[in-house]
């Protein structure tokens, strides 16, 4: 057990600090505005995963916990009804207190008080209290990926047009490819077929249960869908056909009159793409990012094929190995799949690949009691299944069978899309 | 191919009748009003079934056609883009012209070019003529549940309580039994399973292609859920407690400030409903009727139970006949379940049955070309599959493949649930 | 007192007449939609005018009075608050019951009760009553404008474009001059100068009190602005100027893209203008029509003068004979103004005259009490007052001390303008 | 002219200063967040009034300016259409960069340039420079109040409650009379009255041009309503009775759910109300605060007066002494009034006076040619005249002639009545 509290202390350790690493490159003030009603300010960020410990962690199994101020409750529980009144989400950006030095405060008191649970916790409490510190780590990187969601929307509607991090520290990046290899058609499993979590490793209630599903003959294209061959999407006068589009994406087309993805600007015949090193040329080669599931399935139909259900993603990527461009590359943008021969390219980090799967319940789930049985069951309408993870995702964070959900419309998360077929 | 004919003539004649018959008991005035933007005029239903002749069947197969009046196609396609400009749907009302009198004279003048075809179409035509014919006939039976649907929205707001017929053209109805029979169990086949639709019958294109799925071991409710039970969930509490609902669904009950289904009203401690017969008191054994998704969904949970899928529904209910408190039944209203003695109850007519299913294409489902393609496929996003018909569908229309569709926050349908849970 | 009961009794029954008159053209259709919320359905000022009658002539006057339906108070109560709830006004078009017979049934009953107690009240009671009367047929008179500009504004949306009345019943139109004289300015008096009405005629409460006020040198144009002169400011970029228009107006024209004045139309580089006639040219020599005060406003800084203070206008008009194209013309549309020498044209009728003073009481303004207080004090903010009447004015209801009101946003009344300037 | 140029820069020098030292007690999350549409981030007004003076100052009068930053110009750009794109307003909250500290430095810069310009500037240029360097000072000092407004909104919604100034800065407050003394009437000139601004002294352009107006006798109140008077209106049920409000006011009071005046909370029974200290409890003898034109209008008819006009205001200001609890006092809060015998208290500072007078330009206005024609006059539409300055108002900024305006629903601005009422 102690080498367990170490370990889980370290990890601890390494998850909080890296969300404190996340907003060095920014501004007091970047982090207290709230660009949209779908972001929020990273300050919130910032208190809310800090939140989730004092309600999940601290409060059930510290002896004599009284939060670090009463009123947090209030501005930083993000859904949990269970859990009292909230501050109305589209309005967090309206709160210029507490201060982020005080939200610093307040992750520091925290995070002692966490590390000192860890180390004092009865022998009987450790097990439930690993998992749930388990999970607001979790809980934490989700958030990492959001604050980075969140802060390139905000910097990205700023006609100043700022980077999040000065030129000096991005990463170099490897050449790119002179061209992308063409699509090759990788072929799935057939008939009875299991999927979902499975096992001792940890995976949110909405992986599983593990359970059989039923495939038809199908093929997965090997890599992403490339921003060249978006662009020629775009170019033949895809937004504005209505045939290729479904009826509620098409409504959003007009309502909002989208033209390109997300980030995309077209100046004097010359597109321009943003990214969180600023401004910049299009890049044919890279996998295009920030459309949505209505420009993905439009796409697909343009392209003559469709979108994979998640069961048929999911069928392939099973046994393949958690690597990519994710977060720990310090790229913060998709990159161009390398050349490398056979098998699937890109299926972790660089863009979420959208699915034609709605994101319903497996056959037998039932969320957990209690408030975090809110976590992930209520959610299970009206959006679609993503898999594969991103550029901003935590590479320990995602798996073969992580669900992430978004409604069709969205389009802030790095979301790209590969192309599926009947075989 | 004479008797083809004339059989298929005496379909259109009989469809097309039962619409005027429809509307034989409403005033002008309720032709006219919308009351709201999901709902239209009942006269634009009677226009848009004709318009759907005229452009699917009259144009493309009538040697020297003309259209009736050539401003109609703006007035009264509903969303074909591929047929040009619509006029906006939320504002099907604002228009007092054509009147009522011109609409009628474009039906008569139409159904006699329709007729005068099957007569007179070449044999090598005839196939797909008649295929289409067919499909202009389905499509009526569609606006005819739509037609009566959206006048019982209307007449339900009007505060003079108007009923759709006078009261001595009602059915008489039959002695409700003393008491409802509690649930029992019936379960379903388990394993690799069938479903769609196959064969030479009708079908629109969304019920294929057939195509195995796979079922864990679940049991359906012999009945629907009556309105006793549902009340029983109302007076628990059930619209004011978040966690039984989902998160989409929760907001929609702030947001609108429901507190029981739609037509549902309370006065002095005791609830009417509104039915086409006018306002009366709840028939606490009658199955529960226009609740949404997200009501059908909270109540499931609050039983613990669950909705079935759509699969689980339809492979219980492929051998069945179809037969039940449909259309023809001329009760209008759901009817509470009969104390017969084993099998399935209610499973057609009475009530769309709400499925967990998100409205979605079956594996290798292709839209057909050209505008008819935008007949389903375009709407499988962001909906629920329900399934069985109500007491407002012709029983010709419906089917076990049968695939109903609706957002989860509508209620205007006849929709009611029967409960699932695993076996 | 008998006579004054028979003149009374002959002009009701020819007011109310007129009413029936103007429906005439129309279908039933026209009389159920609402086209807007600042409009009302046709049926809807048949019954609130009756309402009108019922609550304040028969309700206190009728001995043993009960109404003809009790729910019609919901219906067809405008905005007496002191009379209990109402039916929301923007919803007015969605009930389609009571039917139009119904009304007319109901205008005809409360006819007959108000044409009884005429001739049967009591002497001490008949001042009172004729007041009420003849408040109740001013009022029906204000309803007669506001039924055909809400009709115009219906007919005027449709994509058939249909003519309120058939080209073989409209009066035969003079031939317009070959040109209008230009503008004279006509200089009024100056310094104290008394407004508002005074004496025994019948005038509404916010006429008055007749009071001093202060005027400095002046002049107004001899007539009002042409189409084509308000062709030339339209063509000169004057809805793309922001620097023309009031702060608010401009938000206006980009929000609502205004371009030209509503029932403009420019097709293939021409323009048309709907009436009541239905589609024609536009007719550069008649006055502008249905331009809301930004409009008004920034045509008069355009041609470098201003509109009118109330005060101004009146101070000029108070001598003249109300005569003009009235309602009574049976044009129902501006004409241009004649060539006749001398003196002011086109004060009363053709169009409504924007003047640049906010809608304000008089100095010691009281509204009377009781719910009849509710009827034009409560109206004193944010509006803009209007002068002289327009060619849907009944001829007896207007006069010079006459304050119509709309808020400068509003365009769908028969408003035009009329230049002043510093002298 | 040295010393003319001296004092204007100590002047310059003073203002601007004194922006500086209201968002002391501030902290950058307070300067940044935009708390409602008709409000701005702090940090905006410190950039927009020193782009005014890189506009309307340094850009015609520096020889070879440049802009600090040329993006600025659109970002603190607050409506000069004729000065090119703006951020949209409701949208000023969006934007976390330029930082808080490039404002200061931007600030700074432009402070040199200017006071450089004072020292350099041609003599024939002096006349023009002088009058521009104050109308930007004037203007600077119009968003000092208005930076005070929008901070105390922005920290009244916050639920932590934080006050704007440490308890130690506040000013120590006079004991409070016991009793205010009972309201007098004061009888004002009558007849032909001159108002407007006359001379000298700097004046904005709709302060004039001085004339004449007519006035009915007339008395207005010795003192402002207070916070007891206000607080017997609410107990009334003020906010629950239609018959007491203007149409427009009760359509806010019921769609804003109004209770109270702005910054009054009920908690258990009791009432407190926010001020730039912080929560406190109410006090009966302060000056009400924060109520809109609708409400003072409201309180006017409830207490059987009426609100004077503009002219009636200022023919008893004329001669008075602009003194009073003003800008300078430090209180940033009304106070109650003095115990002095005779004539008009609190003419000057603690609320902006309601007056029933829309906001119209006076006879033979027009505005100043250019960019700076849009300052005062394309607002004449739509709002109501105050008078008299707040506590929050510079002292050297305001005068009898002076005219605010605002909306008749807005509240956020520090604004009270006096009551009127005919002689």
């Amino acid at each position: 057990v102690d080498e367990a509290r170490a370990r889980l202390r370290d990890t601890f350790v390494a998850v909080r600090s890296r969300t404190l690493a996340l907003i060095e490159p920014l501004e007091v003030e970047d982090l207290v505005v709230q660009s949209m009603p779908d972001a929020s300010p990273a300050r919130w960020h910032l208190a809310h995963t800090t939140w989730f410990f004092e309600s999940f962690v601290l409060f059930p199994f510290a002896p004599g916990f009284s939060p670090f101020d009463p009123a947090f409750g209030l501005l930083f529980n993000s859904y949990y009804h269970a859990l009292g009144e909230r501050w109305r989400r589209p309005d967090r950006g309206l709160l210029s207190r507490p201060t982020v030095r005080r939200v610093l405060e307040y992750r520091r008191a925290t995070d002692e008080r966490v590390e000192a649970l860890i180390a004092d916790a009865r022998d009987e409490d450790w097990p439930r209290l690993a998992e749930r510190i388990t999970l607001g780590l979790e809980h934490e990187e989700q958030h990492q990926e959001l604050l980075l969601m969140d802060v390139k929307h905000l910097l990205g509607l700023n006609p100043l047009g700022p980077a999040y991090r000065p030129e000096c520290t991005r990463p170099p990046r490897a050449a790119p490819p002179v061209q992308l290899a063409p699509l090759r058609w990788i072929e799935g499993p057939v008939g009875a077929v299991q999927i979902g979590a499975a096992g001792e490793a940890f995976a949110f209630d909405n992986e599983g249960p593990r359970h059989t599903t039923w495939l038809q003959p199908y093929a997965l294209a090997h890599r992403l869908v490339s921003v060249g061959e978006y662009l020629a999407f775009v170019e033949d006068g895809g937004y504005r056909r209505p045939e290729l589009w479904l009826s509620d994406g098409w409504a959003t087309v007009e309502r909002e009159g989208w033209e390109a993805p997300l980030y995309w600007r077209r100046e004097q015949g010359r597109w321009s793409v943003f990214s969180l090193d600023g401004w910049g040329p299009l890049d044919a080669t890279e996998p295009v990012a920030h459309v949505s599931y209505f420009e993905a399935d439009a796409y697909a139909r343009w392209a003559e094929a469709r979108l994979p259900t998640e069961a048929e993603w999911e069928a392939l990527a099973a046994g393949a190995p958690v690597r990519g461009n994710l977060l720990e590359s310090g790229a913060l943008h998709p990159r161009p799949a390398s050349a490398e021969a056979g098998g699937l390219a890109q299926l972790f980090g660089d863009v979420w690949e959208h699915t034609r799967s709605a994101y319903s319940p497996y056959p037998g789930y039932r969320p957990p009691p209690g408030a975090l049985g809110e976590y992930n069951g209520k959610f299970m309408s009206g959006q679609q299944v993503l898999r594969g993870g991103s550029a901003l995702t935590p590479a320990a964070h995602v798996r073969a069978s992580y669900r992430n959900f978004f409604h069709p419309h969205q389009r802030w998360a790095m979301q790209g899309l590969r192309l599926a077929r009947d075989a």
